[in-house]
């Protein structure tokens, strides 16, 4: 291995517009030696210097010992920055002084990291007086030996604060020279020899230090943390010292080409006049903003925007730069691209795209999913505090709430008062579909029970509302109208805080940072960009016209779920089903089906209205019919309260039989009982009416002149005979309907429809070539098709999926992220099949998975045409389509590298330009193109 | 069409020891012509005649007219039998009478039958007296006139009763006289036209009847019940007539080659001196027994004895014959496989075997799962009465019961006795695990929900007792006593019958008709024959020593399942398991598995004890904790009372705190909760306590000298991290055990193990190769994988089951045979998918579909090694996987057919002759194969 690499050089040199290394070679020179060569190449001014690469490092961590060239190249590197600098090192008068820096290929805060003035000795330091002035000089010795002593000698710091504080106080000069006998005794008291007084030595031992700093266990900590490989090595910067300490002429700053809270385009900088970087960041003095530098020193403030311009400009992306000031003149001394909030990378990347800096592809890539999701939701603001939780819980849905507890759904709705004045958080053991009014009063929830994907958690993203699952410890009484959370016990009203981003629960009213809104303009412009781009369109699940509203507004190309049992749920609309359950003859069921077709059509037309042009999907009722009736807990209480208090014997009769009801329709698993297709075949009526209500809608928001593309979908599907028992029976519905309303004579006013199935359960995924010739449109349920495939029920999985994520035997919460080997062979081949059965077949997800970028590049990879989510969900979907789109065409993307490169991935000319691409789901929700079933 | 067919013949004629056809034309004779034409070619005694063919048929009702060449070949077939018979045809003295019989190639009882003596009348009638006698004569053309009447011109045959009625009674001569002028009336008056007198226009019109009641409406009925095809068509057999009725020396009979009933080998038959074989039909007249034969005449008796004989020999079958004795000369009319009893079709096939009339293979194929199942269960007997049963529900488990109604568990046992000397029906609305005990001392399980694989359905099928689920109509009330049954109330003690294989519930004590035991010597038999020809092994599901002790005595080839926590629900052991759920602390729960240690090991070693040197696979917990804790409603109440009644602080915070637990425990959908091989991660300290008993019972057993090999099951595994995780533990706990033990220098005293998992999880069986190579055998749980795939919970599914198998959405029911196209291609794939990853593995079928002919048929395509049954189902997998074996075989079964052949398929030399046929389960349960995992 050595003879191998005995040609190849060590070090690398840069100063004075010249380097030998590059930006580009930052495993080789560290991150800090590339950006060095770089800035000097630019022509800029940076301290002439030299790297010991990464290389040299690596030799002495396995052999031991230095490269044996290593020793050569040094002196003659030595020998030209001397030349450079026209100084000596351990020079008698104006000695060459040294910053040895460690830098690895990335950033890592547990090594070691600057000694300073490296060069001072006994005998120089009269010399160095000489070019300055005395104390200075001291100071410099000073700093190089405690600094030494720390780092290199790893002596603790407070030993040396310790040293500093016998000092006596008689002038600055005498106490400075005091310091540094004593510090110079500590050191050989400690280590065991004295201090080095020959700079050579001074400057080997401290690059062996970085070196064997790579090993220390802090490093290790890090990298085991982060994932680090193990094997590759610091680079060692060794550089001409600048002085910001030569006085009021001097001093050194860091800042930040754009502002990093904001990203507005401004740059944010601070200076410390006559200092080192290490007074700035030892917090000692507090820095000036940059402003008070364009007062005193205008020349090298405008030569500072200058400098930091270009290095914008050529690195194409916000920098963190560190500069000093000596004497007047500026030098730079780091650059790097800059972490910001994502807001700020929100925002930079979107005005650095405008400005022609960076292509929109690469503002898109510039931005994750989860920056969106910061930006888009309200944070709890801990100021400096470090509060203690009382509780914690699953991060169920994301964003925080501060609000007034209510432990019931109706007084959630009263303490919310009628325009929702007061902000709620609703307190449940767990919840189910009988909260649903109180949780849309609430601003968050927090249950003792549920996981992930709970029903709290589902109707909570849904919403787009903070929530926090599983939180042990918490014993709600609803009737004395407390809560005990841990030690505390709250009363209904107290104040409570969720942090929905890490699942911890405090006491009181923290403080709420809002959130940016969709109307951020930024966000606007780069979902734009974002949808443009993407071979899969993004749409959005949704239940109500309300939801719908919000889906428009982030522009999704269409509903992919409608649940229209959500609708049922209204009190208003619960009798008509209940009675519909309760019917003890076919007429009497006709009769409650009648009373909620007209119900069920206006909630569809307004959908209708809602998206104009677009596909809506209406999956047909799903859930088991107990869950519109009340718990067998609750229908015996109220059974016993009658029989206590009344003689209505009429209203026990009715009580008793509800409770029948209750009996005879309560499952062991509900979850694959009597719903789904499976309620629609046992009662067909049901879904007649339902159809029934899709297109007389359909119908009615023609004649407003709005195209209604209904897409009934059949929920629950696992045999090819249910899918063609019901889209007999739809059609059927279709073509009678049309029949009464005398339609046949007129082609215009017909309406057309797509007939489709969720494929939920593994024996639908199995057989999907079967069912794929029978349907217009199949879309996966990854919900239930996750639980079945695991069998692991959604709504009591938490109480072994910690356990499985803790012991590493699951990777992911394969609720949250698909999980690929199982569910997701099981979804490709299905695709797979589908297609070569249907050529035509659109295939969507409509899961919660339709909103995990992770799963969206998934599927993107199966080539679905879309995907749909939660409206809240939109934006980070719409993002992650972008980037799984951008990802899948590398060719395109490697011509985006050019700087101030070509705009090719604008939106509309994409879709022009790659026609052969465009997801079917393009042309099918186009008006020109009807859909294919018109009975 | 004509000319192709214009060169083939439609008559076939037989008669003297010749016969142009042969018993192997069926298709073109129809059943009756092929035996008549077979029997005939053996020389045995048949009247002479000929066959018209089912092609004649056929072209008549195409083309609405007898095919051309038909007159002249009924004319050439005339001639000849004149010939043979020395008669003629309308001869005045002595004529040619003809029996005209339809026959299709099946037997179909919606067709016409049989006109005989056509070829008198009005001028030959007195010649025909002078042959016999007047009344002879006379009563002949009243017969030809009656069924002429009925059969060929539809005229009701109450119409003839009715004209008969009105004949004086004077003397026997004149009132026939007067029978015969009336029938001909009224067949004039009905029919539009005279009685033809023309014998040949009576055939012909005969022949035509016969081929159009192919289309008459019960035909077609029949045909649309049974599945048999349209197109086929009627022979018409034309035989000269003899006669049973010319006096005493004459008479007709029927009868067996062996007892129907019981398959006894002994001639079993009746007889009527003097008649025709309507009259014997018409059950005017009681025939005798065949003995009377015997004694009148002894010539004919013995001359029958021989001519059946032959034939059951010559067609290897028992026959089902019809004879005639004419003046003292047999003839035979008619041979066929007889239909017979269960029992009997047992009996014959062995014992026809055992002669060497058969093959075993044949034998084996004669007797179908359902026969044995019949014979092995009691069958109510209703006598001749038809009763209306109370309730109908599913037919769960077959067999029958009588017994005295208990509403509760508890009830059950004390109603039983001590000895269990009172038959019980356990009647519930549903059964759980809390009622094993009640289970245990009834003789049959009544419920009002639940379907064909609920929980008192898969018990009573365990149990071997009978049981009706989902029998709606049915609500009991424990606390009265008493349970509505329809408009019925029954109190406990009330007798009660079930008719298990229709589902159907009868009130008060019917008698009961005892079933065969194992013991029966024919079974015994058969089945060893099964067992040695089967390439795919049966196994028993045993969770008890005396299931397994059952199982043992079936010949189970192993123990494919035992379910350990069926050994919990013992009340003794029941307070261990609580109080291992209950435990604050591991310490406590330790304490708490380790005194149900030497309980879980003593059963262990029971079950060892009875499978020596056979695997016994014992599956690691599996059920939801909460399983062994009470309801939340009995919690609630025993909480309630408590309070109510004591102040014992102590008990009452216990009772608070199981409530509490049984809250924590409780899930929403516990067939997909906390259980299976989840509960053995989430609680390793389980499967610890398992492996050591297991283990540890193996040890001590073998210390008797008796071999034992454990295989240790992991239930509904998702993931392979998950085997790998367990099975790390096993082989920990294992080699801890050893070393404690200190075996590890005793080879000798070590014991080998398995490690394998049960497949019951969709994503298992998807990545079933990455499973494979992690354990030594894998087991498909199809009732659970069943469950996951169609997403129906076993439970709840009957709620829509039944629709779907109404309306054919459902071809089975998938949890009675597996579903092939869905279920079955996962298991399919997966077993392929397992080979290959591990060549060595052993795959077995461990759910209820291993008790399931159709299901055994397709896993032993598959090549599974085994498939494992409650103990009940032995006989009928046993000769399940036999036929599958045999007709897997199809080159051998061939050979098969050699009549008194080779007997191919002894058990042991198929097994020596087919080594690499043997499937991997011989090899592994022999002893000196040891298992694999030596720790």
């Amino acid at each position: 291995m050595d003879r191998k690499r005995a040609g190849s050089r060590y070090i690398y040199r840069f100063g004075h517009a010249q380097a030998e290394g590059d930006g580009s070679m930052g495993e080789e020179l560290g991150g800090k030696g590339a950006s060095l060569a770089e800035m000097t190449r630019l022509g800029l001014p940076v301290p002439a210097g030299f790297t010991i690469s990464t290389r040299a490092c690596r030799f002495y961590l396995e052999q031991g010992a230095m490269p044996p060239s290593l020793e050569e190249e040094l002196e003659s590197a030595l020998g030209w920055l001397e030349l450079e600098q026209a100084q000596r090192l351990g020079g008698e008068r104006d000695p060459l002084l040294l910053s040895v820096r460690s830098g690895a290929s990335i950033s890592m805060p547990g090594m070691m990291d600057t000694i300073l003035n490296v060069g001072i000795n006994d005998t120089n330091i009269d010399g160095l007086a000489v070019k300055q002035n005395v104390t200075f000089a001291l100071d410099s010795y000073r700093r190089l030996l405690q600094m030494f002593g720390s780092v290199v000698l790893q002596i603790p710091k407070h030993a040396f604060d310790q040293a500093s504080e016998g000092v006596s106080r008689d002038g600055e000069e005498a106490s400075l020279r005091q310091t540094i006998l004593s510090f110079q005794q500590l050191i050989e008291h400690r280590s065991g020899k004295p201090f080095p007084m020959d700079p050579r030595a001074q400057l080997r031992q401290a690059v062996v230090a970085v070196f064997e700093s790579w090993n220390n266990d802090r490093a290790r900590h890090y990298r085991r943390i982060h994932r680090t490989p193990e094997n590759g090595g610091t680079a060692v910067t060794v550089q001409a010292m600048v002085f910001g300490n030569y006085g009021v002429n001097s001093g050194t700053g860091v800042g930040f080409t754009r502002n990093p809270s904001t990203g507005e385009k401004a740059m944010f900088a601070e200076f410390l006049a006559n200092a080192q970087g290490e007074d700035i960041v030892a917090g000692i003095r507090t820095p000036m903003p940059i402003a008070e530098l364009e007062r005193t020193m205008p020349r090298v403030y405008r030569k500072l925007r200058t400098v930091t311009s270009r290095l914008e400009a050529h690195y194409r992306d916000v920098q963190d730069f560190e500069f000093t000031v000596q004497n007047g003149e500026l030098f730079l001394l780091q650059t790097r691209a800059a972490k910001r909030s994502a807001l700020a990378k929100l925002r930079s990347a979107v005005e650095m795209a405008e400005e022609g800096l960076i292509s929109r592809t690469e503002a898109l890539l510039r931005v994750t999913p989860s920056d969106l999701e910061e930006v888009l939701s309200p944070q709890l603001d801990f100021g400096n505090v470090e509060l203690q939780p009382i509780a914690k819980g699953l991060p169920a849905s994301p964003g925080s709430a501060v609000g007034q507890v209510a432990l019931t759904a109706d007084r959630a709705v009263e303490l919310a008062g009628k325009h929702k004045q007061s902000p709620i958080i609703l307190v449940r053991q767990e919840t189910n579909a009988d909260d649903i009014h109180g949780m849309d009063a609430a601003v968050g929830f927090l249950t003792a029970h549920g996981g992930a994907t709970s029903h709290a958690a589902v109707v909570a993203r849904g919403m787009g509302k903070c929530c926090i699952t599983g939180a042990g410890g918490i014993v709600t009484d609803e009737v004395a109208g407390e809560v005990r959370i841990g030690e505390h016990t709250l009363k209904e009203g107290d104040w409570l805080s969720l942090d929905g981003s890490t699942g911890r629960v405090f006491p009181g009213q923290l403080t709420l940072r809002p959130s940016e809104s969709f109307d951020n303009p930024f966000l606007t412009k780069l979902l734009y960009w974002a949808r443009a781009c993407s071979l899969t369109a993004v749409w959005a699940n949704a239940d109500t016209p309300q939801d719908a509203e919000r889906a428009s507004h982030a522009s999704a190309m269409g509903i992919g779920l409608c649940r229209t049992e959500h609708m049922f749920f209204a009190k208003d609309r619960l009798a008509h089903i209940r009675s519909m359950i309760l019917a003890s003859s076919p007429a009497a069921r006709e009769r409650a089906l009648a009373s909620l077709l007209p119900v069920q059509q206006a909630d569809f037309e307004e959908l209708f209205r809602t998206m104009p042009g677009l596909p809506v999907t209406i999956r047909l009722i799903d859930p088991p019919l107990h869950e519109f009736l009340p718990t067998e807990v609750a229908a015996r209480e109220e059974l016993a309260q009658a029989r206590l208090q009344g003689t209505d014997v009429e209203n026990i009769q009715r009580l008793e039989e509800l409770l029948l009801r209750v009996q005879q329709l309560s499952e062991s698993n509900p979850m694959m009982g009597l719903r789904g297709c499976r309620l629609g075949i046992v009662h067909p009526e049901i879904i007649v009416m339902q159809v029934r209500a899709i297109l007389r809608a359909a119908l009615r928001v023609k004649a407003e002149g709005i195209l209604a593309l209904p897409e009934i979908m059949v929920p629950l599907v696992a045999c090819v005979e249910e899918v063609r028992f019901l889209r007999k029976l739809i059609d059927a519905t279709a073509a009678n309907l049309f029949a009464e309303e005398d339609l046949f004579g007129q082609e215009g006013r017909r309406i057309g429809y797509r007939v489709g199935v969720m494929i939920e359960v593994p024996r639908a995924a199995a057989c999907a070539d079967e069912i794929a010739r029978e349907v217009d449109f199949m879309s996966f349920g990854t919900n239930d098709l996750t639980q079945l495939t695991f069998g692991f029920s959604r709504d009591d999985a938490h109480k072994y999926l910690d356990t499985y994520l803790e012991l590493g035997i699951l990777k992911h919460n394969p609720f949250v992220t698909i999980d690929r080997e199982g569910v997701g062979s099981l979804i490709r081949s299905a695709v797979r099949k589908a297609r070569e059965a249907n050529p035509d077949i659109k295939i969507g997800i409509c899961g919660e998975h339709g909103g995990d970028p992770a799963s969206i590049a998934f599927f993107a990879e199966l080539g679905v045409d879309y995907v749909s989510c939660s409206p809240a969900r939109l934006p980070m979907a719409q993002l992650s389509a972008a980037h799984t789109s951008i990802a899948r065409a590398p060719v395109k993307s490697q011509q985006e590298k050019v700087p101030h490169g070509l705009r090719l991935v604008e939106g509309a000319s994409l879709s022009h330009d790659l026609p052969s691409q465009i997801p079917s789901v393009f042309r099918s929700s186009s008006p020109s193109a009807g859909p294919t079933s018109l009975a």
